[in-house]
């Protein structure tokens, strides 16, 4: 098998922006043939979002846009048209998926919504990721990667002890909805084949962001204290932190009591701090993290930050540097696993594309195909499906339809 | 349908902590048979971590436990053993997915490792999420969450202008690896309709948090300038931030023209904005982000949070409030959603677990059973997969096999 693990599998897009964008991207790096559907007027917005380089045609192209939709074929359909909207349900027949992230209603009322659709393909999965969803009171209100990280309660932990609420600095909120939409996609493809039938996905970002936040409220409810921003600390684990050495900080995760005794041994050169009662057990370490700090930093102070990371990790001590975008990209694990990829773009050039995290030994995912110019297989699917010919689509061009 | 999307999947479940626990939740809350299988003293390290309560037989048991292990069925097992590993690979014959979270190589010590598994099923699906994966220089690393967010680069991009690298305030790359997993074992169980085989699924913590960093790798290479810091701002869009008013901060994302000219005229009452040449596109707007706030800040500077969410929102641009966990549950919408749900624990009693955000109109989600007891289901499990009698499994708990 070669060309991945989604290869039966044909995706209608019609997401904009990152959270759907991100899912099909997802999908079609494991094969599925992603159909992006794109406004024939501009197309996705992010054609329009930096980071932007001078193609060769000397116009600024989005860098943004050829990474998020690699691997997708695109197409242009104005849906408000009554032949765009008969060619879409001509897609749908044939079709395994539906995915949009417009705000609820917005496909019911272009006659296009999951009830409509169903009628004409019972086996068609439709999903949808928005900012609150498409049930309860606040679905029709506007959604955006800050309003879920903001209102799902990430921000209220991330950030310095006694700082203001702080954002994740990707818009995680928007990947948290797109990993979620696939596991409610691929989990829905499973049960079509218990059922034959196709069913409808839904998902919030903010829901996607509580879940994140993980244990969270189960603190709070059992404590009635709402958990603190701690910075780079951990409630649950100590010592589990960034510490200072000579020439900037380290991560040290000594997360559990046998890790910790090695530390006090073999780096520290304290066994006394493991029957210290300050520190005897979890409780006591987290509630004493200033004192056990001070003695890691002060042993590692005049240690580089390569030096201590090597130096506690070979005694077998979790250890790691705080690495920013450029070391990433030097790193050789890294480049072993091939985040990173390097394609040719027929109007950009050459460029990199982040790779798949998704590993599968028999059908690994890849970067194939670079990001569709605006309509650029709009014959070629519209003959595959549809069955039209050159004409045809030509007519169509011409209405505004494509 | 009722019993889930899932309903046709095994799933041996070796994983402990967080990350993989988590893959396992999602597919237990999705409908799949999920078998945890624990070591019989002590079991998952968890079952040790706080938020305690004192339970119904006087003793501290673990909320954390409770919350991440619901749905899933548990047997104890000495894999050491040889009875143990030869009851796993009984076990392997009818399972169709196994997950574990161990260090790349523990499995292949064992003898149970992916390669010996799949002569067992060939339509085995086996996955696994470590620090680094399971090839690359680092593969035998320990992995921490915090590792995963410190070399993975979020932590890089997170934190206050000017200010320190920042933890996220939950185990979010722990989470981000085990949505990746999730993912890539529902693609491989898709793939085996497909071709027969089963495959192996290989995730790592630190590539899942560096997919998350989205477009940091591309900004960066395209402009040479490691992005910085930013606080609660986004590099791509502006107005997007925290906006102080009378009483805390509010989210407002004007995310495109259209809105910010709305923002402009309707809540700021400066259509002159709109012109200013300063603010006319979304660069000029990003580079005098500081300019805007001023005027927003003080034009809302006498509205509560509530007022001020709600006038900016009565004119169709997006805005929230900043919650904390208390506040979320408090919300409406998130009741609706049903993202925290209560159940009725054997020895705990009543306790609040996570929802699942992943929502199936025909297949919902739900929590159905409580998170086993050490070994609750060794007797069921043992004599439902491996046609062992009462007497059998006794004489296997004497022998210290379970």
């Amino acid at each position: 098998m070669s060309s991945g693990a989604l290869e039966n599998l044909v995706v209608l897009d019609l997401t904009r922006v990152l959270a759907g964008p991100y899912c099909t991207m997802l999908l079609a790096d494991m094969g599925a043939e992603v159909i992006k559907i794109e406004i024939p007027q501009g197309g996705d917005d992010t054609r329009a979002y930096p980071p932007f380089r001078k193609n060769r045609d000397g116009e600024q192209e989005s860098l943004y846009f050829a990474n998020i939709n690699r691997n997708k074929k695109g197409i242009t359909l104005n849906l408000k048209s009554e032949e765009g909207k008969e060619i879409f349900r001509r897609l749908v027949k044939k079709a395994d998926i539906v995915v949009e992230n417009y705000r609820p209603g917005v496909m019911d009322k272009l006659g296009l919504g999951y009830d409509a659709l169903k009628e004409i393909n019972p086996r068609l999965i439709y999903g949808s990721v928005s900012g609150f969803g498409n049930t309860g009171p606040y679905r029709l209100r506007p959604g955006y990667d800050i309003l879920a990280q903001a209102m799902g309660g990430l921000m209220a932990i991330t950030g310095a002890a006694g700082g203001p609420p702080t954002r994740v600095g990707s818009a995680i909120g928007d990947l948290l909805g797109g990993l979620h939409l696939t596991i409610g996609l691929l989990a829905a493809v499973n049960a079509r084949n218990l059922t034959g039938v196709g069913q409808r996905v839904d998902i919030s970002l903010m829901d996607a962001v509580i879940a994140a936040t993980e244990n969270t409220a189960i603190k709070y409810l059992e404590s009635g204290t709402i958990p603190p921003r701690m910075g780079n600390r951990y409630a649950a684990v100590s010592p589990y932190d960034a510490f200072q050495v000579k020439d900037g900080k380290i991560i040290i995760a000594a997360g559990n009591q046998h890790l910790y005794e090695k530390l006090c041994t073999e780096i520290l050169h304290r066994p006394d701090m493991i029957t210290d009662p300050r520190f005897t057990d979890m409780p006591g370490r987290l509630k004493n993290q200033d004192a056990i700090q001070e003695v890691i930093e002060s042993t590692l102070a005049d240690k580089t930050m390569e030096e201590a990371v090597e130096l506690v990790l070979s005694k077998g001590i979790p250890a790691g540097p705080i690495y920013d975008i450029s070391q990433i990209l030097q790193d050789p694990q890294v480049k072993e696993r091939e985040m990173f990829v390097e394609m040719e773009h027929p109007t950009l050039g050459p460029i990199t594309v982040n790779g798949c995290a998704v590993k599968l030994s028999e059908t690994m995912p890849g970067v194939r195909t670079p990001a569709p110019a605006l309509g650029q297989d709009d014959f070629e699917i519209l003959h595959k499906y549809c069955g039209l010919a050159q004409e045809e689509v030509e007519s169509l061009r011409e209405q505004k339809v494509i």
